[in-house]
């Protein structure tokens, strides 16, 4: 069986941590970082056998809409950037209106999942509870002490998961190891299941704003004899634009989620990656007998004495690395980058450093 | 006053150890390390005050013809490679035949000098010792235990500079920490000057093909009619060429140097470097502030948190190092390495790789 359920993918992250490859008009999400397929375009087929294209929103901002214009989804391009809160909003009160009462997922479009029927499970189980009233997001229980990403504290069971205790901001590392010993904390990975009328309930009591320039939008959307988002009328689309402006702009997890009433955690059971920075691709690539990466389509790598390396590399040149460890070597067009495993996070200087001399390369 | 010299430049090392950028087809001489020109033009510039282009003589092998055919030197170009014995042997009968009884100066065409004045100075020195009957080595005094180098011991002092005890085979470390300490041993950097009649006294001793090869070959030349090397006859170097493969093939350390008599050793008064691997580069670079040597004609390095690392870019595309500490990235045209300061000798592995997967990156 299948539960009717829309999906909203968040496809306008900017996802510098992959500099040279990630670019502001190609973004992590854009990238072929394992397999033969975008990132975006994975998400996509792993949702397609559970949705008709009219049930699957990219939401993303203007400058990616060369990206996205012909793939196998509607696109939602917010009219500004204002943080995840409105785009997740948006994007919700535009999937029920034309499919009313489903369940809608919010999936980011840069993440790694290692197995898509488990995946599937997975958001069948969050449907069928958010159907019932929850809100879901869909933890993923920590495999490390990682102290880059928020957690969620598990509370009682309950049908197909458990109550939300807690969101926890980003913990330190003596934190983070307690939390994955205690084994009641799973991190959180930005992926949401819930009914429109169960997200508007929340917004009025918490963003009114944003559910003001709803209703407005709700309103224009029920006047507008469109039977599909590709068909409605300009003036849909200025009134989006138009309240848009006005909504909160705040994150999901801060302006919804922390104070929300009715949330549920359903841990995930497939392997997950958020592929967060270069040294992460050991984590979705097979290595070689001395754990080093060798992403690349054409040309070879030549591993002397070299282990535990991260190897990127665009054009087909014969590449060698000697005697080192722990390195991410990446070669795009118009770039090199040579980084420690260690430090990948850093990148972020890099690219503050491009943008105040040579915006071009960002 | 400048004593009467004839210069010998080796000009045929292959010089794999700065791959990607040297190549069979373009060594080491024949590259930009430093400053605006090549190697081999600085090793003649350093020559030019005190010869005539008709004094100056590049030894090297048929492959490397296109390099140097209108460089500012006379060109000998060896029949086949017989190593270095053979190739002055030739070299020097040449010169003298043309300039007799001139000092003979053997010179390398891919070290560093960093002083042209000492280093002539030096020259003029040697010149007129070896103009008194003996062979003279220039050394270099020892400033760190290199294990990579053969060593000379010095003797007692003779009238500028000392007679040579011994030629030593390279040393291991602690022999080479010995010597260091002990003051009286300088580096063999393959500098010799010395007149034909005293070289051909020690090969006719020790070399008796060599010698009857020679004996034939000054036979030819004198009865040719040429009074220069460049108009020589046709028959003239169909003989060298007969002769040459009979040499014995051997270096003109182990043919010549190790059992000669009369031989002395000048300590170099200049700065010197063999410049002979990636991490040398910073012997005759200046660096940045955290010892970073930046190889590059255009185009940005950018470093952050890096120190002591060596960089060398071809193209002029942007390159970003992170976090990283002693490491060597070198960019060609077709090439990328990157190799561990202390690993700089296995370039020779990535090398010996490419001669059986594919020779034409090398």
């Amino acid at each position: 069986m299948s539960a009717h359920i829309n999906f909203l993918v968040l496809a306008g992250g900017a996802g510098t941590r992959f500099w040279p490859l990630s670019r502001r008009s190609n973004p992590k999400q854009c990238l072929e970082l394992y397999g033969s397929k975008t990132m975006m375009e994975q998400t996509i087929d792993r949702i397609k056998h559970q949705s008709s294209k009219a049930q699957r929103y990219l939401v993303y901002g203007d400058h990616l809409r060369h990206q996205f214009e012909s793939s196998d989804a509607l696109s939602i391009v917010e009219p500004s950037a204002r943080n995840t809160a409105p785009a997740i909003a948006l994007g919700a009160l535009i999937a029920d209106h034309f499919d009313e009462g489903s369940a809608i997922a919010v999936l980011p479009s840069d993440h790694f999942v290692g197995e898509n029927e488990a995946f599937s499970s997975d958001i069948i189980l969050a449907a069928e509870l958010a159907l019932t009233g929850m809100i879901v997001t869909i933890g993923i229980p920590p495999t490390r002490p990682e102290t880059g990403f928020g957690y969620i504290k598990k509370g009682v069971k309950i049908d197909k998961g458990f109550t939300v205790e807690a969101f926890v901001e980003k913990p330190d590392f003596k934190t983070a190891s307690q939390y994955l010993m205690q084994g009641n904390y799973v991190w959180n990975a930005g992926m949401f299941v819930f009914t429109y009328a169960t997200l508007i309930h929340e917004i009025a009591s918490q963003l009114p704003k944003m559910a003001a320039g709803l209703s407005i939008i709700k309103t224009a959307l029920v006047e507008d004899p469109a039977k599909s988002w590709t068909d409605v009328s300009e003036h849909v689309l200025e009134t989006i634009k138009t309240e848009f402006q006005n909504f909160e702009a705040t994150s999901i997890d801060f302006g919804v989620m922390e104070n929300a009433e009715n949330i549920a955690v359903l841990p995930a059971s497939f392997p997950w990656s958020d592929l967060g920075h270069w040294a992460a691709m050991s984590e979705v690539l097979d290595p070689d007998e001395n754990q080093n990466i060798n992403h690349r389509k054409s040309g070879e790598t030549f591993f002397y004495n070299a282990s535990d390396n991260v190897v990127s590399i665009s054009s087909d040149r014969f590449v060698a690395l000697v005697g080192v460890k722990n390195m991410v070597l990446v070669e795009s067009e118009d770039a090199i980058l040579l980084i420690s495993k260690s430090k990948c996070q850093d990148v972020r200087e890099v690219v503050a450093h491009l943008k105040k001399t040579n915006p071009n390369l960002i």
